[in-house]
């Protein structure tokens, strides 16, 4: 029973790009926001947002993985501008007709192919 | 069977967010990139694919929803690069030890508590 | 008389990078911030204040040219972002060693080349 | 009369922000591009060139001042980068009718109240 609560939680994180897409719409439409859904509009949103992202890291000279000396107010920030980015980004997706997520899947593919692993090395 | 497959297709496009992350993941490990995804240089080649995505706009003054008048090529192209975006956020969100799919659930219950949905309508 | 202190006025006005360097420097040096003033960070910075200017634009659909409809307020606050993308712009420039102004001249005569201007129309 | 050559020298790399605005809106008209340039066509091609910026620094991890370990024709590069976010945010005030040397100046000012210097240190 406590896995099957821990795989349900498991579940809920592991969100898909779908289900916040769909999220979004609905914030959207009960609010009557779609009228200033339109792609140059959401697109400097997005640019907007990068721009809080980067303050985060302006001052700090090069930050290590993990932000080990971080307080844990300023990874909540963080964790908060880096939201901000991805959802205008799928919002924009959205209302231009792009999948988001086959677009991705495509692009590590083509990703893949221009940039392919080295051979093992072999004594 | 055929629903069986048609699930299997649907789960392939709706892609998680962790889907994503693991791919990253692998993709740096085995071309030995991991040295250079340092937080910033991965927020600085983020905002360069935010670039590239602007410069798809920029000379188009206002964009209709669905982009109507674009061709195949061009929403192609936008696919990718918005993908780009996605996919430096996805990596930068992780070598920072941020949960980006959790964090982005958290921020839509936090928008949805800044700004409530109106009342409905009642005659 | 008047016209000597319209002049004055005007060159007031019409200032240089050169001029806008130096007093960034000194605005630097007496508050001891050039320890923060590494490229990278200024870079960082620059792009929080293209956030904060995108942001003035992000709801507005078109805009025309020469703001017609904007409050004072709003131009007040334009001027602003756009003069705070400027200071990083030259700040950044200056800790690289770039001259931006002899750079931005080079950058024309550049431009001009790639892009000739049409022939004279003639009858 | 070196001397003279020497100011005129001097005079033409000290350019102001005026002279580029001329050339600029010189550059635009012989073209016929006047219609392209809106404030937000202008500013999401100027965050292109935000994004070329921020290429040319994304796998260096810190860099130090002055650049000390670039190539020249990198440096060329970095100041074409800096040039054409130079020349659209100039490009870009000039549209939206603001004067941008005077609005840097007063930013300058405004910046110098808002962070006043520390008091002299005395022993």
């Amino acid at each position: 029973m406590g896995e099957e609560k821990e795989n349900a939680q498991e579940r809920v994180v592991d969100i898909s790009l779908k289900d916040l897409s769909k999220k979004l719409e609905e914030f959207a439409r009960v609010r009557d926001w779609e009228k200033y859904h339109s792609p140059r509009n959401l697109l400097l949103a997005m640019v907007g947002e990068v721009g809080e992202l980067s303050e985060i890291f302006q001052w700090r000279g090069e930050v290590d993985k993990g932000l080990p000396n971080w307080e844990e107010s300023e990874k909540e920030h963080l964790g908060e501008e880096l939201s901000d980015v991805l959802l205008y980004l799928i919002r924009l997706s959205d209302i231009c007709g792009i999948d988001l997520g086959d677009a991705a899947s495509r692009k590590l593919v083509k990703n893949a192919i221009k940039y392919p692993p080295p051979p093992p090395k072999v004594l």
